[in-house]
Parts: C-alpha cells; structure tokens; sequence
C-alpha cells in the first residue's frame, strides 16, 4: 500500500458495472478531507450517473467513449457561489468574485480531485483525467445547470478497468526537481533528459505513424496546435469574466 | 492504510530533524507518478533545505515560523519553459504562452503536489500548503531565481510533526456533491449546511476574539478583506502576463 502511488495508470476502457454506492461515497469524502484554503471547500464535484447525461457530455469531451462506457464521470467545479450566498446570507459581504479566489477555488478542487482518484483507486477502481474540460467548458456549465460563480476545471471518469496498460514513462527526476532555488538548463541537459523518452519504441511508432522527423513536432503540429491553444486560452478567459470570476 | 487520507491534518510545528534522503526522493517520485496533461508535466518542483534561503522565503509567508522551523520547503511551480526549450531545440515551435498551458501546468502541478503531500503522509511527515505564495509570487521568483515560463503557485512545508492536532471540520458531503447536475442551494439549505460549524465551541471562541456577530464575517472583515483579494488578483495577473502565461 506504501507503493500505491506508484502504480497508478490512466485508464481508457472500463467494464459497466456500476460503483458500489458505498464505496463511491467513501471516495467523495476522501476528497473533502484534502486541504483547502482557510477550510472554505471552494469547489463542487458533479457526479454524473445518468446514462443520457453522460451521453450529452460526451461530445464536450471529443466523444471519447469512456465517458459514456464508465459508470460515473465527475466533473471538477471551482465554486464561490456556495460559500459566497453563505456570506450574504450573514450580512457579511462576499469578495470572492476575483482571480485569486478562482486560483484558490482551484487549488482546493485539484487536491480533493486527486484525493479521490487516489481513494478510488486503493479500491481497485480506474480513473482517467479529461483536459477537454477546458475547452469545453462553456457548454458544461450549461449541460450540468451550473450557477454563476461555478465553472468546471477538470472530469474525472471513473469504473472498474478493463484494461492493465503498462506504466506510462517520466522524465528522469531531476528534469521537474531543483534543489535550493531553479538552476536553469543547459541545451546539453536538455537532450539528456529526454534521450530515454526520444529513443523508446513507443516514440519511433509515433513518429512513423505521423510522417514526422522528432517527438516534439507531434507535439507542436498535431496534438496542440497554436491557433487552437489560443482558441481555448480566449475562450476559457472569457468564461471566467462571464462566470464571475474576473470582477477587478 | 486504506483511512490514510482520512487522518490528514495540516501541521505547523515541526521537529527540526532533516528528513532522509531517500524519504524525500521518494515522495519526489511519488508526485511525478501523477496524471499530467499530455504527459508533458508542465511543473517544477524546488525544494529548499538550505535555512538561509528558507529565511529569505519567509517574508514571502508573511514569516509564518514553520517556513524556517521546518527542515523542507517545496515551491511548487508551472513550468512551461523546461516543456518549451526542448520543443525549441527541435525545430518545433512552441505555443505554451497562453493560458491554457497556465492551467494545464496548474492542473499537473497540483495533482504532483498532492501525491507528494500523500506519500510523505503514509510515511508519518506532516505537511502544510501555504496559500500566500499567491500573494508574493514573484519575490519568491526573484529569491529562487525562476525564469520565464515559470510561476509560483503553491508551496508546502514539510517535516516530522511536532503536534497532534484534531482532525479539522468539513461541510457535510451533501454540501460539495451534487449528484447528475448542479442543483442550487436553497436559503434555508445553507443555513443547515453550515449549522454545525457555526454551532462549534471554536466558532464562539473567534467571535468573542473579533467581537463580531458571525462567522461569515470573520471571512470578510478579518481574513480574507475585498481591497486585499483585489490586489492580490492584480498583482498575480500581472505577473502571469510578465513570466510570458498570457500572450493571446
């Protein structure tokens, strides 16, 4: 159990059955005992059961199939609206309503997030994380009723594996660890620290697979595009202003 | 084992024993064994020992003791410049500059954390996030020497414990979970949610410390005040648009 961080892999293929009540519970508290700033709990976890509501998020996440064949997708709301109509409520004025606190409400949402999935999968359940989320994120909100002061960061899905994928690769340690203060890279470092991942078979596939000369331009000319980064940049941002988070 | 998230309490006082080499290595690995965005791990982690730098962090904690009572302090960062330099390096041009690559790196970042914060848990050390790196992240930049492409976001100490507190209340699960939507709070919904809390002996104890009605209050007239948070938004925005997360 001491190693259990260490076998974590993202999973993609799930069977249907469904998450024991009870243990999806325990799951949820897991998350709720994460640190949070000043115990305020900036956030909200939607979890989505229903078939038909899956089928309706699916598109927002690219259609992948898991968010339809696994039996619960969370999404992972920052949430001032809550603790926000709590302060008014008290005649106490809420000032939640500016970036810090959409920083903050995402702190607490990404550790309870990672609560979860490391509490599901203790039990033997699968998570995978989806980025789409913020691309998406307008068309969530809208899907799952959220409220102004609530906007979605990340989805977890989550259900019993049907797949065992191997573990996927990292840079070597000292690529993302600096000692005392930042000691900025050499060129030399950096060919170092990604000759391992450059030269794996996985990698030679790929670059056949895309007609590419190196793993970099897969990353640059296919999987994350300039113009579609800023789309998504524009477009999130402006969802923030919208949702009540940019009020400054 | 399987309660082991269940037991976390943030810690402030600490034992000035270092921790071991190969502990911290491994709650190191532990954090990259995290999902990251494309498996581009967007973060870095810098972990101070030394005391002097630590003293020179601690203005930045608003000189909170545990910053140099502690044995260990992580600044944990987004990096998109380790990601970009390497893409540079091989004739693919990168695109990270924006803000979604700000909240990618976000995401990865503190889904590392978190697994580092379990990791050294399971292993009896305590930890604390120290939400004032957002108020002061770009001296804590200056002091670590961080260079473009990379920003500040949270920070943990990190030590053997030299106190037991009690386990800190949390909002009813209710209060967090919505279960297939979002569905809005009524008035008199709140007032439960938040009853107990408002009921504890440690609620009366801060209201008779403030001399104010309620608790609500204690957030916006003591803790978290509008002029501070407004600040604090700019300040951090400005230096996302200077450390190169915000060309749009």
């Amino acid at each position: 159990m001491k190693r259990m961080l260490f076998k974590h892999r993202s999973i993609r293929k799930f069977r249907s059955n469904p998450i024991p009540e009870e243990l999806l519970r325990e799951c949820l508290e897991a998350a709720t005992r994460a640190s949070t700033c000043g115990n305020m709990q900036l956030y909200s976890l939607v979890v989505t059961r229903d078939r038909t509501l899956r089928e309706q998020l699916a598109p927002c996440h690219f259609n992948q199939p898991m968010v339809v064949e696994a039996p619960c997708v969370v999404t992972v709301c920052v949430d001032i609206h809550r603790f926000s109509m709590w302060c008014s409520q008290r005649e106490a004025a809420p000032a939640y309503d500016n970036f810090v606190w959409f920083l903050n409400g995402a702190t607490d949402a990404l550790l309870a997030a990672q609560n979860f999935c490391v509490q599901a999968e203790i039990h033997g359940l699968g998570i995978c994380y989806l980025g789409t989320t913020l691309y998406t994120a307008g068309e969530i909100a809208r899907i799952l009723t959220l409220p102004q002061g609530v906007i979605p960061l990340t989805t977890i899905v989550v259900g019993y594996p049907d797949e065992s994928p191997e573990l996927t690769d990292r840079l070597p340690l000292e690529a993302v660890v600096h000692y005392e203060k930042y000691t900025d890279y050499t060129a030399a470092e950096i060919d170092e620290l990604w000759a391992e991942k450059e030269a794996s078979e996985q990698t030679t596939r790929l670059l056949e697979e895309n007609g590419l000369p190196n793993l970099a331009q897969i990353f640059t000319l296919r999987r994350y595009v300039r113009e579609d980064n800023l789309a998504i940049s524009r477009s999130y941002f402006t969802l923030l202003k919208e949702r009540g988070f940019f009020n400054q």
